[in-house]
């Protein structure tokens, strides 16, 4: 984060808390300047930052004043618990998201991460030096495990999450995607109860049902996560064998599940004996930094396994993620070895390279602060141009958007009407196996929101709002 | 194959047919030259091939003689029926070998086509341009089924198989072992039976072990490949749900079934409805060209999944495969998207580049006839340098060699005592899941024969030899 965009925040918390009150003077440029020991530039581009923000307005010769912000749109309501084993695929609609055939001009449905800043250019430079010779250890057969270089590269990384380990427990897989499929394989058969959060990443959903689970949905509240309650409830009357959960930087929701939350978690699943299945994909996007501690590092029983990957921080493309899986290390090398057999070389060594260089750090904090900022960005521009009565989360990690509209809008219906503006999003009824959230609507923020995507919002507001209005002039 | 090496083809098949029996004159460099329409330089190489495979033996000034060949070993034993449902597993065994740990200087264990060639270096120069920018289609998500011009090259390359087929009936995987993976998944469910040949490829035997099956293991001949009629019987008295057969370059058999046993199977299975999934990694590297028509090729049920990969043709690292999974193709790509996500784009890429420029088939050719050539002359050093009653497989393509030593051998000592001379093999007790094979080996014979790979054939027979002295002098 640079020091505006520090500063910025600083003030914006001190408004959210009630410190500086709605019209109230803001402090001004000169005493901000003193106070923080930055320049008189530094302090102008805060508040102009806060002022694109909404957080602040500007009166000629006057100085700056906490605006009048149009009331921050409710978060979405926690669905009920769906306590019985589903197993309603939603494959069809998955693969229509997923088919590129499909994709739109502005797609706003997928999770990428904004590929186009310089700080990744260096990746680049060791990809195309490494690529230059077939080395064996780039594109002969690496160790089943993964190359123990960027096992202790992960390691070091993992030191953030609260996490003391070397290479040994780490294993590396062809994604997070990989990691996940592998994990469940170490604790579970086929036809035995996981409980996942509602909503939840439609791939693990889908990985779920591949496997042959039965699913159990559990609510999830959009900011202190999965209802630790209705879980222990469900663990009195179900055979869970395992919880699937993403506790920081939650996809769909962006929460980060707070620590006393996390500890109640894993004392219930250790009480119970289930595994937790950890996915720590958007962990290093936590926008609070250093980082919520993960339950895998909470834990000494070997009982979580945790699942990640580059994808999100630096390309999905690479398909390198890793697991750690606890006790299970055994299991989990044996079935990588079968499942796909070792993780391409280039990736690794490349991402070796990257992080050693100290580039890896850098980026991952550059794409931290632009998340956030973006956060703030296309949270102002939704609460302007959506109908009244829209809710949508407070991510505090990642890049993604859970937006829930008036029950009468099918977001299945709204995404075909996009197509016509060549704008995409992510249907809510994918992130459920139980047919709910047909009027939720996922949206990525990571990439630098021009115009061009401010207006997509906008026509998104505004083909929901007709809606609305045709229903009303019909009823 | 150069002319050369085609013209020492066409002699040593001569001498092999009887045509000119041993100790007979061979036609002078002179009277070869203008049959063939050659150069006489090309002759004398082909000559000069000759005898360092021991076909031919030079005699001043009376030209070139066939030569008293040591008689070629006899072919490996076929083992008896386990018509068993049988789940031994040797993964400590297999993990040891693939262990980077223990990866001797001079490895002939591992399945590592020849990446030093030439004819090679565009796909590097492709690899390194690709990975110049993070192009989306390189690093982003690429199409959940590959991307769709590597899809449009295999169908094409499938064409000398005997198929005809176009990128939609193709799926794009991390490497065979995914494919397999996925085909197995796509026609069973754990606790199902899947015949094997026996024996088979550890990786397989690991993954049908790994995704819950009960294996039964069907004789399998040296020549002419899996025992129809052993395998009638099985499916008599098995509830068998499929049939796992590599029958093109069978590892570690060498084989290539006939195509009337290739019939006979497909017929049985058919009666049965049995699916087969063929592996055919190996199936581009057969020395007879064209290439033997695949059972998929032969098919008409959609009950045939073929599994192969750009691993032993191009570069294991590269990960890229595929399966072509006949009338399971909705079923195959829902594992793909759950079991690892979207293949990596960068290495599809380049390996469309290579293809397009006709790198591939070049490469391809190149590397069959060094394999071809390398295996006589492996072949030779084998029969000179073990012992009297070794027995060795003919292989016609790929580049592993079988080898079956006296009874009183395990190759599992014979391993751990190479060690010492920095040479390891694969052991033969990892390519059944029934306990046998402690007797045999198998050899890679892709690299570059050099005379310190002669010298590590030599130290292998050596201490084979005197193991075999021990027993003697001891009894």
């Amino acid at each position: 984060m640079t020091r505006y965009q520090y500063l910025a925040s600083v003030i914006s918390q001190r408004i959210e808390q009630g410190l500086y009150p709605v019209g109230a003077r803001l402090p001004s440029i000169r005493v901000l300047s003193k106070e923080h020991g930055v320049s008189i530039t530094t302090v102008q581009q805060a508040y102009r930052t806060l002022e694109e923000q909404q957080w602040v307005e500007a009166r000629a010769k006057s100085g700056y004043f906490v605006a009048h912000r149009k009331i921050r749109p409710d978060l979405p309501a926690c669905c009920n618990a769906t306590q019985c084993s589903l197993t309603i695929p939603q494959w069809e609609r998955v693969l229509d998201m997923v088919d590129p055939v499909n994709a739109a001009e502005i797609a706003l449905g997928f999770a990428a991460p904004d590929m186009t800043n310089n700080s990744l250019l260096p990746l680049t430079r060791s990809l195309s030096r490494l690529s230059q010779r077939l080395y064996p250890r780039t594109f002969g057969d690496e160790d089943i495990r993964g190359c123990v270089e960027l096992r202790e590269q992960i390691a070091r990384l993992l030191i953030d999450s609260g996490s003391h380990m070397d290479a040994s427990h780490i294993l590396i897989t062809d994604g997070c995607r990989e990691a996940l499929s592998i994990a469940v394989r170490c604790v579970c058969k086929p036809g035995d109860v996981v409980a996942v959060e509602k909503p939840s990443f439609h791939a693990g959903i889908q990985l779920l049902h591949g496997l042959g689970m039965n699913l159990l949905e559990i609510p999830t509240n959009p900011v202190t996560g999965i209802s630790v309650e209705a879980l222990e409830l469900a663990l009195e009357q179900w055979p869970i064998k395992a919880i699937l959960v993403t506790p920081t930087g939650n996809n769909p929701l962006g929460f980060n599940m707070p620590l006393e939350r996390r500890h109640a978690l894993l004392r219930l699943a250790q009480e119970h004996d289930v595994a937790i299945i950890e996915d720590d994909t958007y962990g290093e996007l936590s926008y609070p930094y250093p980082r919520p501690a993960t339950l895998t590092s909470m834990d000494d029983t070997g009982n979580v396994l945790l699942c990640s990957s580059f994808s999100k921080t630096l390309a999905p493309g690479l398909r390198v993620g890793w697991i750690v899986p606890g006790s299970y290390m055994n299991r989990a090398v044996h079935m990588k070895y079968t499942s796909s057999g070792p993780t391409a070389g280039l990736a690794q060594l490349a991402i070796v390279d990257f992080i050693k260089q100290g580039h890896y750090l850098k980026h991952v904090r550059r794409m931290r602060s632009q998340y956030q900022h973006n956060r703030d960005l296309i949270t102002g521009w939704v609460t302007d141009y959506f109908p009244c009565g829209t809710r949508i989360s407070r991510p505090q990690g990642g890049f993604l958007l859970w937006v829930e509209l008036d029950k009468r809008i099918d977001t299945q219906w709204l995404n075909q009407k996009l197509s016509e503006q060549h704008i995409s999003i992510a249907i809510g009824a994918v992130f459920t196996a139980a047919g709910n959230y047909d009027n939720c609507l996922r949206i990525n923020y990571a990439w630098q929101l021009t115009d061009e995507i401010k207006h997509a919002i906008r026509q998104i507001g505004t083909a929901v709002q007709q809606r609305l209005d045709g229903h009303v002039s019909v009823s």
